[in-house]
């Protein structure tokens, strides 16, 4: 089973050696408590209690899952005490404004906490990942009357939150929610409809839900231009802020599936159930959208945890379990065969998932600072500011989201894999985490909607290509002053390469689509995998930069080793995963025809 | 739930237009009774029972899985019943010797259940699947007096059958086995040992089961030659070939799996048991190893089932789920949304699915020609042309169970991904799929242990790149054919250029093999994907080639959509798929130093 241990050493080379966060928190407004000493203490108490307390909950939750008991949802053993400790902790407010009870740091500090948890038992960290989402929807969109009320204990983490958007009928095309809301005389709606897939709709682990409801008023314009957003509490609030009256929403029951099973994930009723409007009546999707860009940097986290705690687990047992002699000759010659780990071919597979998750993680960090500097504009209500960085981060979000839950899959099933038969059977725990993971290419939009958000929306649309050409600008830009230095020299040389053939893939496409409106759905996924693995590539060439460059100082003489390692593992990176970008780059630029010219019934005969 | 048909227009399309098996059969000494009016009827009828009794099982049989009680395991309600049917219509003995009670048909035909049954239903198909492997073994190895005793009861399927090889400490490298055998005053062995992993160890659907086991006798030698192959009975046969008395061995647990749950996946213990010697001594793995290629022909099946059940349901819920409006234009305007099939993205993944199955059944039915020529040749004591069918079936089949055990286990998650968020949902049935079919990429061999197989013994030390120049002989030759059609040529072209590329990425491995051994196992994962690539490809290529010219000749005017649709998934499979054989191409031949520099302890660092 692999045992989670919070991997400091690498989160540290990238805040404060590739990205500089020191410098970056002291340029922020809400900077100035996130002192290098103050984010070391955090990310040291944080990973403690992840490694001690959440991590050790993971395989259980997995055995043992959410009991469902005529409507009541009961949580694993020890989940309730590990989530009463990171109340206490003050854990759920980190990133949360002070005015209601947060502690006001950076929003990337919030995302290294969720990383830390999310890696050590993501089931257990969806419950406060939630409620993360209603607190910024009510804090962007509610009044001031309602924010007092709910994200005072939100923030808090003794009330609990949701999004409940899925219904039976839809998920991806939300124009389709039925959910109705019938105005009532004191201002309240009377909401009623089913809304399924909803996480932590209902649990044992806060006094209260807040669920927040897409629904329609009467008369509504049909599709998406006619959807509002509710609060729907489970009890409605009393006069001083407490738990009063139960409202008429109930969880019907849990569905059953192939992982996360410790995160309850529930059919919920609404049945003439109270609830109270926030923001602007028919634009309820464009509200529960905004900061979707940040919301899904939190949903790529499971490709890298995934991919972490994999790793773990299979470097372990790769330097434990032996089987075989290397093919280049005994390596441990007094034992009975070598370790798996002397084995070329297993080497890959470890390789590969260290890339992921090292990798993965940079594009994080990277993506975090954008985000920091997107909520500081929307604070300083400087709208230019919010605007420009919620489009670079528009950009990167669905390369994050599709890409990183792609390879965190891929990682996850390498785990496995290094185990052999071993890693097939429950007890060791590699299992799960190919279960778990599988569904963060699902939720949250498919890697097929990341796709189509990223070239159609992002890249066609909304900027004709312009998003490609700032964002390899950047990249190029780096690229060539590392040309120069010997050990980063191969690196720059191919990323100037990808820069280019990016420019030119997007300008083909565009043409083509012009041309056949299938064009962009046809080549969305390479597109996306494509974007994926030279956004991976210029994340590798930064860190090994600094790690050439801390060598060549002698500054570096200290971590010698991992600066090696660092550039040991960029050179794997270019060398056995960044080829499959170019397949990507051939089949987006395939004719559509092989995809559409089928009829729909002539793609099965049974007879 | 996808609910299982037999794909049998395009088996009989494979096996009567693309392969010739009407002629094929006709040419068999043990073929006549195989006329295309009894295999087609052998077909049929198989199919019904595969469609009624076995595929209905599959769901429950996953939710309800093997239970364990005291050393005893029931199967999951109905197996017992669908099994005595199995038995009650003599389908174990189809491919059996008529000497013990078989039906002395092909081998090839066993292979066609197989697949129908391991289709619908995996986990079911897994208990006949191991009697057969230990049929073979005695039917190889053992004495007339054993075949006498064990074959007849376990061709007619009222005893079953094991193979007991791996052990707590090794899997892999069977050269670790320490389970002992004793040599009695009477010319038995008394066993003693732990088996794990063992499928159908222990269940209830047979009177007696017969455990093939590897053992060590006193003083043999170390490692893989010091290893003899034991028959040892759950009950002895008595006097009369019926159930006598109870041996020692017995199931000490099931293992918790993430599928095939209604497999039965025991823990055994030996415990001086009651042996048999089987073949010479201390020649255990050899005897095991005879007729491998065939087996591991019946594991690659699983990849191609997997494929095709996934893309079954997968089709039947993008015909019929409603989401969003296709890029080029309303669909279905009188409806709310356009069907799922409309959106190219949604394409892309059944085409891979249906370009995996059919090109992957494809690939069977190839090899299953060739184990007919090398049974027959065995059968005749030709031992020159058993073995050069063996060494032709001992070319594709590592690159048969890697590569279509990895493309199908791609395929099921495609399925999945079709159905969005429901994909997740057990009641769906396509998460079942996903975790039944993971096993089939780490039993029997994992993809790295097929891979080196290929590379390493296959390719390089037996033949020296030979089987590689002889099989692309025979793909150019088909190849060049094909330049004269239009239809086929591009096709063709690719081919050509293929098989010259597969020649010279052998030659500069074997190149690079002698100066760094390293080499083999560093590119050997690359080389068995592209092999499986190029295999498949040609597969495809022979099934445009025949769809091209039934369409030309006016034959085909009654199955026009069934050769269109051939043509269509062949350019799908070369424009979509076929590119990404070049990036393995790419990371096969870089420097094993990406893989083998790293230090093991400077592989993370945790602070």
């Amino acid at each position: 089973m692999p045992v989670y241990k919070a991997p400091l050493r690498d989160m540290k080379f990238l805040l404060n050696e590739v990205f500089d966060y020191p410098k970056h928190y002291a340029s922020l407004a809400c900077g100035e408590n996130a002192t290098p000493d103050i984010v070391d203490a955090i990310l040291t108490e944080c990973g403690k209690f992840c490694e001690e307390v959440v991590g050790p909950l993971n395989q259980v939750g997995d055995e043992e899952g959410c009991k469902f008991d005529n409507g009541e949802v009961t949580t694993p053993k020890g989940f309730k005490e590990a989530y009463n400790q990171f109340v206490m902790g003050g854990w759920q407010g980190l990133s949360a404004p002070e005015a209601f009870g947060g502690q006001g740091l950076p929003a990337s500090m919030g995302l290294l906490k969720q990383e830390m948890m999310g890696t050590a038992n993501w089931s257990f960290s969806m419950y406060p990942g939630l409620s993360l989402g209603a607190m910024n929807t009510i804090y962007l969109h509610g009044s001031e009357e309602q924010k007092q009320t709910y994200l005072v204990p939100l923030t808090e983490g003794t009330w609990g939150g949701t999004m409940c958007l899925t219904e039976p009928q839809c998920g991806t095309d939300l124009g389709q929610v039925k959910t109705k809301a019938e105005p009532q005389a004191d201002g309240s709606y009377k909401i009623t409809g089913t809304k399924i897939f909803i996480s932590s709709g209902e649990h044992d682990l806060t006094e209260n839900i807040v669920h927040i409801v897409l629904a329609r008023l009467p008369d509504a314009p049909k599709g998406t231009r006619g959807i509002s957003l509710f609060i729907v509490p489970k009890f409605l609030p009393d006069a001083n802020g407490g738990v009063g009256e139960r409202n008429g929403v109930s969880c019907g029951s849990l569905e059953k599936k192939m992982g996360i099973k410790a995160s309850a994930t529930c059919v919920m009723n609404f049945d003439d159930a109270t609830g109270f409007l926030i923001g602007p009546e028919n634009q309820g999707l464009e509200c529960m959208f905004t900061f979707m860009n940040t919301a899904r940097i939190g949903t790529s986290i499971q490709g890298v945890g995934a991919a972490e705690l994999s790793y773990q687990g299979a470097l372990e047992y790769a330097k434990d379990r032996r089987s075989m002699r290397a093919l280049s000759g005994k390596k441990e010659p007094d034992q009975i065969a070598d370790s798996l780990i002397h084995h070329a071919d297993v080497r890959r597979m470890l390789l590969t998932q260290k890339a992921i998750a090292e990798g993965g993680r940079a594009m994080l960090y990277y993506a975090a600072r954008l985000a920091d500097h997107m909520v500081e504009g929307h604070e300083q209500g400087d709208t230019k500011k919010a605007e420009s960085y919620d489009d670079k981060l528009g950009f990167l979000t669905p390369i994050l989201k599709g890409f990183l839950t792609e390879m965190g899959f891929e990682a996850a099933n390498h785990g496995a894999q290094v185990f052999g038969g071993h890693g097939y059977i429950r007890e060791h725990g590699m299992e799960q985490i190919i279960r778990d993971t599988k569904i963060a290419v699902l939720y949250e939009g498919t890697t097929g909607i990341q796709a189509l958000d990223l070239l159609g929306r992002k890249v066609l649309l909304m900027t004709q290509g312009g998003a490609v050409r700032e964002f390899t600008l950047t990249v190029a830009n780096f690229a060539r002053k590392q040309l120069t230095n010997k050990r980063t020299r191969p690196f720059a040389l191919e990323l100037l390469k990808l820069t280019a053939q990016w420019n030119v893939l997007t300008v083909r496409l565009m043409l083509a689509a012009r041309k056949d409106r299938d064009a962009i759905s046809a080549a969305a996924y390479d597109f996306l995998m494509y974007s994926g693995y030279v956004t991976m590539a210029y994340m590798w060439a930064r860190q090994a930069s600094v790690a050439a460059s801390s060598l060549a100082s002698g500054e570096g003489s200290e971590s010698e080793e991992f600066y090696n390692a660092k550039l040991a593992t960029a050179e794997f990176y270019y060398e056995r995963l960044l080829p499959r970008a170019q397949s990507h780059a051939t089949s987006m630029l395939s004719p559509t025809s092989n995809l559409m010219q089928l009829d729909a019934e002539a793609m099965a005969f049974t007879s």
